[in-house]
């Protein structure tokens, strides 16, 4: 039996550290996916043309792949998971995805599709205020990414934020568990902790 | 050590039982406290006065006899916990309370104060609609207290909801984990099945 997480959140939310920090330290039992290597192939698209998708939208995903893929890795089969590059919106080849005991599937859209939420054993939502949110997604792309504040700004407020009110803070409610952010140091330590005795449970038997 | 779970919510949220449930199996193991038993005593007031008092305001707790027998019982220290009256709102007597590897402490204001806050180890929050919550309320007053639907529903509109939203509510930012009602059947129990995880390796070591 292998035993599926789901990890929701908005952009800037901490949902992927979280991923990561219940992952370390057993690489050998846990599978990390992040639902970003299933945004569609905009190849098709003139690179113009690409920017004007909107990423925060459900349909930019490429569900009819990613559905059956996490069937597959639930059978216990391997899967070659899509490679996505942010710079061109295309794939960039596979990698080679081994089933664990454990699959944990993180991005903005883990808990939107009720296919998915079915077969998640734990489902949880990470809910970070949105200025905390838009802070962490200005220092990345103006870091990262090399973008002007007025440009993430724009984008914050013509589809992060609407997208989101619209299609994944209403997925909280389908959580097991939500996770607040830690106003006080140590806090979310302590719900990742608790995650982490369920995890040692099935680890062990 | 003495491990602090505290458990908040509104009236009808279902955290009453939500603690029951964490704490069945475990009674030789786990405290269950009900903070309902710390209201203060209206013994010096009239009845007909007693029934003005706004029992959803956190002044109509006794935190200056509640805080300190909390830190008793996490320094290992037994209590004579207040029993109360909510037919005459006054205290009848009183029960020993021995401290126990876990103490589970459950109430609307849980989480409001931060000396309790502090000291508790894992902060829970039941987050229900606040529809499913009245009917609760109201399914249990009419049958149990022998209430009018009408009586019912002015004390929600004029005290229990006005305060839930100005001093409960705000308290969910404080949990470590927000546990949203079930639409769907079984999902508070994985919610439950995580914190049991936890209280199992508690118990363990």
């Amino acid at each position: 039996m292998v035993f599926l997480i789901t990890i929701a959140g908005g952009s800037g939310s901490g949902k992927t550290n979280a991923a990561r920090i219940i992952g370390r330290g057993h690489e050998s039992d846990i599978t990390l996916i992040s639902m970003d290597n299933y945004y569609k192939d905009l190849q098709k698209f003139k690179p113009s043309a690409r920017n004007k998708v909107n990423f925060d939208h459900p349909d930019a995903l490429d569900w009819v792949l990613f559905i059956p893929q996490m069937e597959e890795l639930l059978k216990g089969n391997s899967i070659q998971m899509p490679k996505y590059s942010f710079l061109t919106h295309t794939r960039k080849g596979h990698i080679l995805v081994k089933p664990k005991k454990i699959i944990i599937v993180e991005g903005i859209f883990a808990l939107y599709d009720n296919r998915i939420n079915s077969l998640a054993n734990l489902r949880i939502f990470i809910d970070t205020d949105a200025d905390i949110c838009f802070i962490r997604r200005l220092r990345r792309d103006l870091k990262q990414r090399k973008r002007s504040p007025e440009s993430v700004i724009q984008q914050w407020l013509k589809t992060v934020k609407p997208m989101y009110d619209q299609y994944v803070g209403p997925t909280k409610k389908r959580a097991h568990i939500i996770i607040p952010e830690d106003p006080e140091e140590g806090m979310r330590d302590t719900a990742i902790d608790i995650i982490m005795s369920k995890i040692k449970n099935i680890l062990q038997n």
